[in-house]
């Protein structure tokens, strides 16, 4: 199994902190977003969508979903459970994990991806060309600040995202505050159950760990 | 357990599909979205996001992500596993089933919802007015074209849209491909793969109930 991955992009952030939390190792690859190695010819032989990451198994099935490849690492090393252990914490870690995604993380992506020239052509990820469309800027704005009101009233009534316990919530929550200010974006302070859990998830070891293998 | 869903629309769909492969029969309630009752005040107090569907658990937990929902029946009633026995089943479906509600559903809404006078000010579904944005909708319709290339591939080389067995990722692609006719994009007669599985999903005695229920 390997992993291609950019570990300072947000979709890889996810998987790197999932694997830092259970303590697995797994060989990885990098592909130099910056360079636009993405779009290599090289690389679409390995992941025709052009995205990372993804993750190639030692069949050579390629999973390039996120949540995906989280499923198969929660799978394959089930001791340091992330995605819930019965019915209810399993819907409610997918619940948040999902919105988060479609409320916050794509919602910055619309704000970031329709503004940067960087990203003209690209309005979205992957193989297919997209021009940019001015107004998901404010769309994408007003969204993200709407789910972090969400959020915060969430953290109010629990500890973590999903509840009790830590989970992948988290992370892809976690994971998406910081990403937000890629779109200057901060959470307002009086948010306070939302900072109060931002800091808690910024002294975990793993969160460290990432940070040495973005500094490289 | 109780259910509170609108049996034609395209996510309730998913869940009333799922729960009639397993077998399973729960408790449901009809919340009429062409009257609006999602934006009542009375189901904002069951689901404060206004969408369906929405399941309500015995202790009062909202779940309202389609994916979560699943979750939920799959590990209560695992006798049918519509999401996969193991690692790379669990990944795969997962794959497709993320994929296509990120590619196709949400491009085929967003071709519907900001063109249709009906969903003027409601451009996303929820509990936030959103303006619409005509650009969005030629930009859905190409979206929906190229999933639709993609999957007839991946129906060429797999009996199923995650392998050789019938699974969630079917049912989410089975109402993606009805849905888009909402909006009248049609998979193209060459796509034949494609044309070949959704005849044979269309065979299932789930769609043939779920029929019965839209009918009344």
């Amino acid at each position: 199994m390997k992993l291609f991955t950019f570990p300072t992009a947000p979709s890889p952030q996810r998987v790197h902190i999932f694997l830092l939390e259970k303590g697995v190792q797994i060989p990885f690859e990098f592909v130099d977003l910056q360079a636009k190695a993405q779009l290599s010819e090289a690389y679409r032989k390995i992941n025709p969508r052009c995205t990372v990451p993804a993750l190639v198994l030692e069949d050579g099935t390629v999973i390039s979903e996120v949540i995906s490849i989280c499923h198969y690492l929660e799978s394959t090393y089930p001791e340091i459970p992330l995605m819930g252990s019965n019915a209810k914490e399993r819907a409610l870690i997918s619940e948040w994990d999902h919105r988060t995604e479609l409320e916050s993380l794509l919602a910055i992506a619309d704000a970031l991806r329709n503004k940067s020239d960087a990203f003209q052509g690209r309005a979205l990820p992957g193989a297919l060309d997209v021009e940019q469309i001015p107004e998901l800027v404010p769309r994408g704005i007003a969204r993200i600040n709407g789910f972090f009101e969400i959020l915060n009233e969430q953290l109010g009534d629990n500890q973590y995202v999903a509840g009790s316990a830590f989970s992948m919530a988290d992370i892809t929550a976690f994971v998406s505050v910081n990403f937000s200010r890629w779109v200057k974006v901060q959470a307002p302070e009086e948010l306070i159950h939302l900072h109060r859990w931002h800091r808690d998830i910024s002294r975990r070891p793993s969160v460290a760990e990432h940070r040495k293998l973005c500094n490289g």
